[in-house]
């Protein structure tokens, strides 16, 4: 290599970073006695090998079948599968679809829902375009839509998810300055949100829809739902999506995957998308592969249709259920009592989310990590989930804490293992605050 | 949909033309009774159904071999697979992966070739970049490559393939122009190019490499070798690759797949690229997915592993090279004889490329593509294959015809329809010319 100049790299090349995540997987790999709840992969005990079995031998078994399944499909996906979807979303939002305008026509299958994500920003950004995001916010994402070179501005969060009102003064603000223009999407996690586990709440869902569409002026601004979580829910209220609350399917891009609630290596998600959305989406994935795994998806569409999707899903709610269970409860007998160590509690997803007192550092090269990594567990560190203040500056006294893929067994070690670190680290308590006001998220 | 405003899509977005193949696509699906020489499918007939069908079995009735390839995997690709891949590339090449630098390091999995191929044009262009290919060539490509706002120039091919020394004079008045900063890379498919099924002879291939280096001044020059065809080699000498040319594995990116030689459904294909070329496309390919699906890699490699690839493509060599036969024994019969009407006649791949007399038009509105849909028959017209000139003219006395999907009985009875509507359409012999020169294919 020495002998030949370097390649010019594309400016979107440039502007891509190593995933943060790919270091601590790394160190993972590395240390496999190591207790981590950093991993955001799914249980591998509760991933459906006998039902997966079973559906590949009836496609494969079947001449015709196989045949079909084995040949390329088309950019847009199988048509029984989007059919299907249509379907699965309207028991999931408990209305007919033509409430929502929407059809198999406006569903696209995609390479697990990152590439729906992906796809989405490929056709809407150019740089110094501005996507909002709410903050903290699921960091990979993040990074890709730094790679357009997009602008990304943070909304805060509470319990009730997204700062609505925050978004609206915060609209009112960029075309005040001139820059609603630039603004392309919001983006949203509707349901147990990566990494706080928070949901937006019922009220907050419809207010977003009319937010988004009362500022968009002379373009659309487009909510990107990432609903990757929705049928993640162990206890508590189903909610309808914020795509529920677009009637006339214009307003919102939502996206789902098969990955988290039935099988991962099938790495088969979609996207339910308004009709003009849905034809630059398909053009723009015809570019990048012609289409997702036909193989893969007529798995998904069996799962769906022979009903082992939903038996399934009340297997994984049971383990997760009990996973969660066992995270909190440690984190109510560990963690030291202090009015500045806080944490969600969800009612679905993976994650739990700590936050610590202001003087705490859980960042990569804070301290705190290497020394809960000498003592055999890892987090997630929370700084990479926010996006940086003016001077450069992002909170780094949060975790993400991820119940999925440890084991049941280990996670109450994990969690007093961690508990004991952040004790050693609390400097005598800063005073108490009134409440824990968004921004302590 | 009325009373919102319009999506602002990217300039991307804006350049993202449909691929004419959609078109094409539609006529076929709504005359199921034609016979179309334009679908560039996998025969359904060859397709691995049993071989599948029992890999399916093993990977999933292994439980614990089930969960891992249920789980998610890396974005880089299964790390067996990319081991296995590297050894089949020694067979292939005749020389230990050593001799051209190569480890499973280099081997990055994807989502059928056509990803690795988008991938490398993501970290590689910004507008205005150029990137040169063969003149015709894979249109898909081409769009994709025009997506990213390249600039395309085309370079000859004759029977040898593409015309490395006009190559070297392109590049030579590029040079000149002070445009070469803006070269990025030379896209090649080096077997049974897509649309010629014409293969870049054995003595340009460490010429294009040399070319390629001799103008990497300030940066690298990058070979894309699409190497999609290359084990669909029906009879005659197989050729060592463009990259086996490339002992630092430095100048070279090259692209293949499962998709062709074994089950399009997988849709596994896979990159082998220098090192700095690994790295970039990997976190690029993080961003857009993650890495594709891990249950489609094992089922790639097992079939690498048990032996099912190889016995595999015997069948279907056996499969494609009758169909083959049939095809150019029906042009033969059935064909003007007239001294230009000229087809390739290639040792492998899909497809034979039909040159009529320049005032035949075979484009899509040229009426002799509806004739023959009226005809019941239908084929690709050569004018998507090639770039515009500077008039925005381009050739349009060219058919892709593909004998892939085609049942083999319906062949003859196509070529006979095809045959009879050219004869019709041929005006009284032009002056024949000394010799078909490059520009005529």
């Amino acid at each position: 290599m020495s002998s030949v100049p370097p390649i010019a790299f594309s400016a979107k090349a440039r502007r891509t970073a190593e995933q943060p995540i790919s270091y601590l997987i790394a160190v993972a790999k590395a240390n496999p006695q190591l207790i981590s709840f950093a991993a955001g992969l799914v249980d591998p005990l509760t991933l459906p090998t006998e039902e997966t079995l079973a559906i590949a031998q009836r496609i494969l078994s079947d001449k015709d079948r196989a045949r079909d399944a084995l040949q390329y499909g088309t950019t847009v996906g199988y048509k029984p599968l989007r059919d299907a979807i249509v379907r699965h979303l309207e028991q999931l939002e408990g209305k007919p679809a033509a409430a929502m305008s929407i059809s198999a026509d406006n569903v696209v299958l995609t390479t697990g829902s990152q590439q729906a994500l992906y796809i989405l920003a490929d056709i809407l950004l150019d740089p110094g375009d501005i996507v909002i995001i709410e903050s903290p916010s699921y960091f990979v994402y993040a990074g890709a839509l730094s790679s357009f070179g997009a602008r990304i501005i943070g909304v805060p969060m509470d319990r009730d998810g997204m700062a609505v009102e925050e978004l609206d003064k915060l609209l009112h603000r960029l075309e005040s300055h001139g820059e609603l223009p630039r603004v392309k999407a919001i983006y949203c996690q509707s349901y147990f949100q990566n990494p706080t586990g928070l949901t937006l709440s019922l009220p907050r869902r419809p207010r977003l829809v009319e937010i988004a569409r009362k500022y968009s002026r002379q373009h659309r601004i487009l909510i990107i739902e990432d609903a990757a979580y929705r049928e993640l829910l162990y206890d508590g209220e189903a909610l309808p999506s914020i795509k529920s609350f677009d009637p006339t399917n214009s307003m919102v891009a939502s996206c789902y995957t098969f990955d988290k609630p039935f099988a991962a290596g099938i790495k088969t998600g979609y996207a339910v998308l308004p009709p003009d959305v849905a034809r630059e989406f398909t053009e723009q994935k015809g570019n990048h592969d012609f289409g997702s795994s036909h193989l893969c998806q007529q798995i998904a569409y069996e799962a769906l249709a022979d009903g082992s999707y939903s038996r399934h899903l009340t297997e994984l709610h049971d383990a997760y259920r009990a996973k969660r269970d066992v995270m909190l409860a440690a984190m109510e007998k560990y963690m030291p009592a202090h009015p500045q160590v806080q944490w969600t509690t969800a009612s679905g997803g993976l994650y739990v989310w700590l936050s610590l007192p202001l003087a705490v550092n859980t960042s990569r090269n804070g301290g705190m990590f290497d020394r809960a990594l000498g003592e055999g567990v890892m987090y997630v560190p929370g700084e990479y989930c926010f996006q940086p203040d003016e001077h450069g500056h992002v909170p780094q006294n949060h975790m993400r804490l991820c119940y999925a893929v440890t084991p049941i067994e280990q996670i109450e070690t994990g969690i007093e293992r961690l508990a004991s670190i952040v004790r050693r680290a609390l400097v005598p308590a800063e005073p108490a605050r009134a409440a824990q006001d968004s921004l302590t998220l």
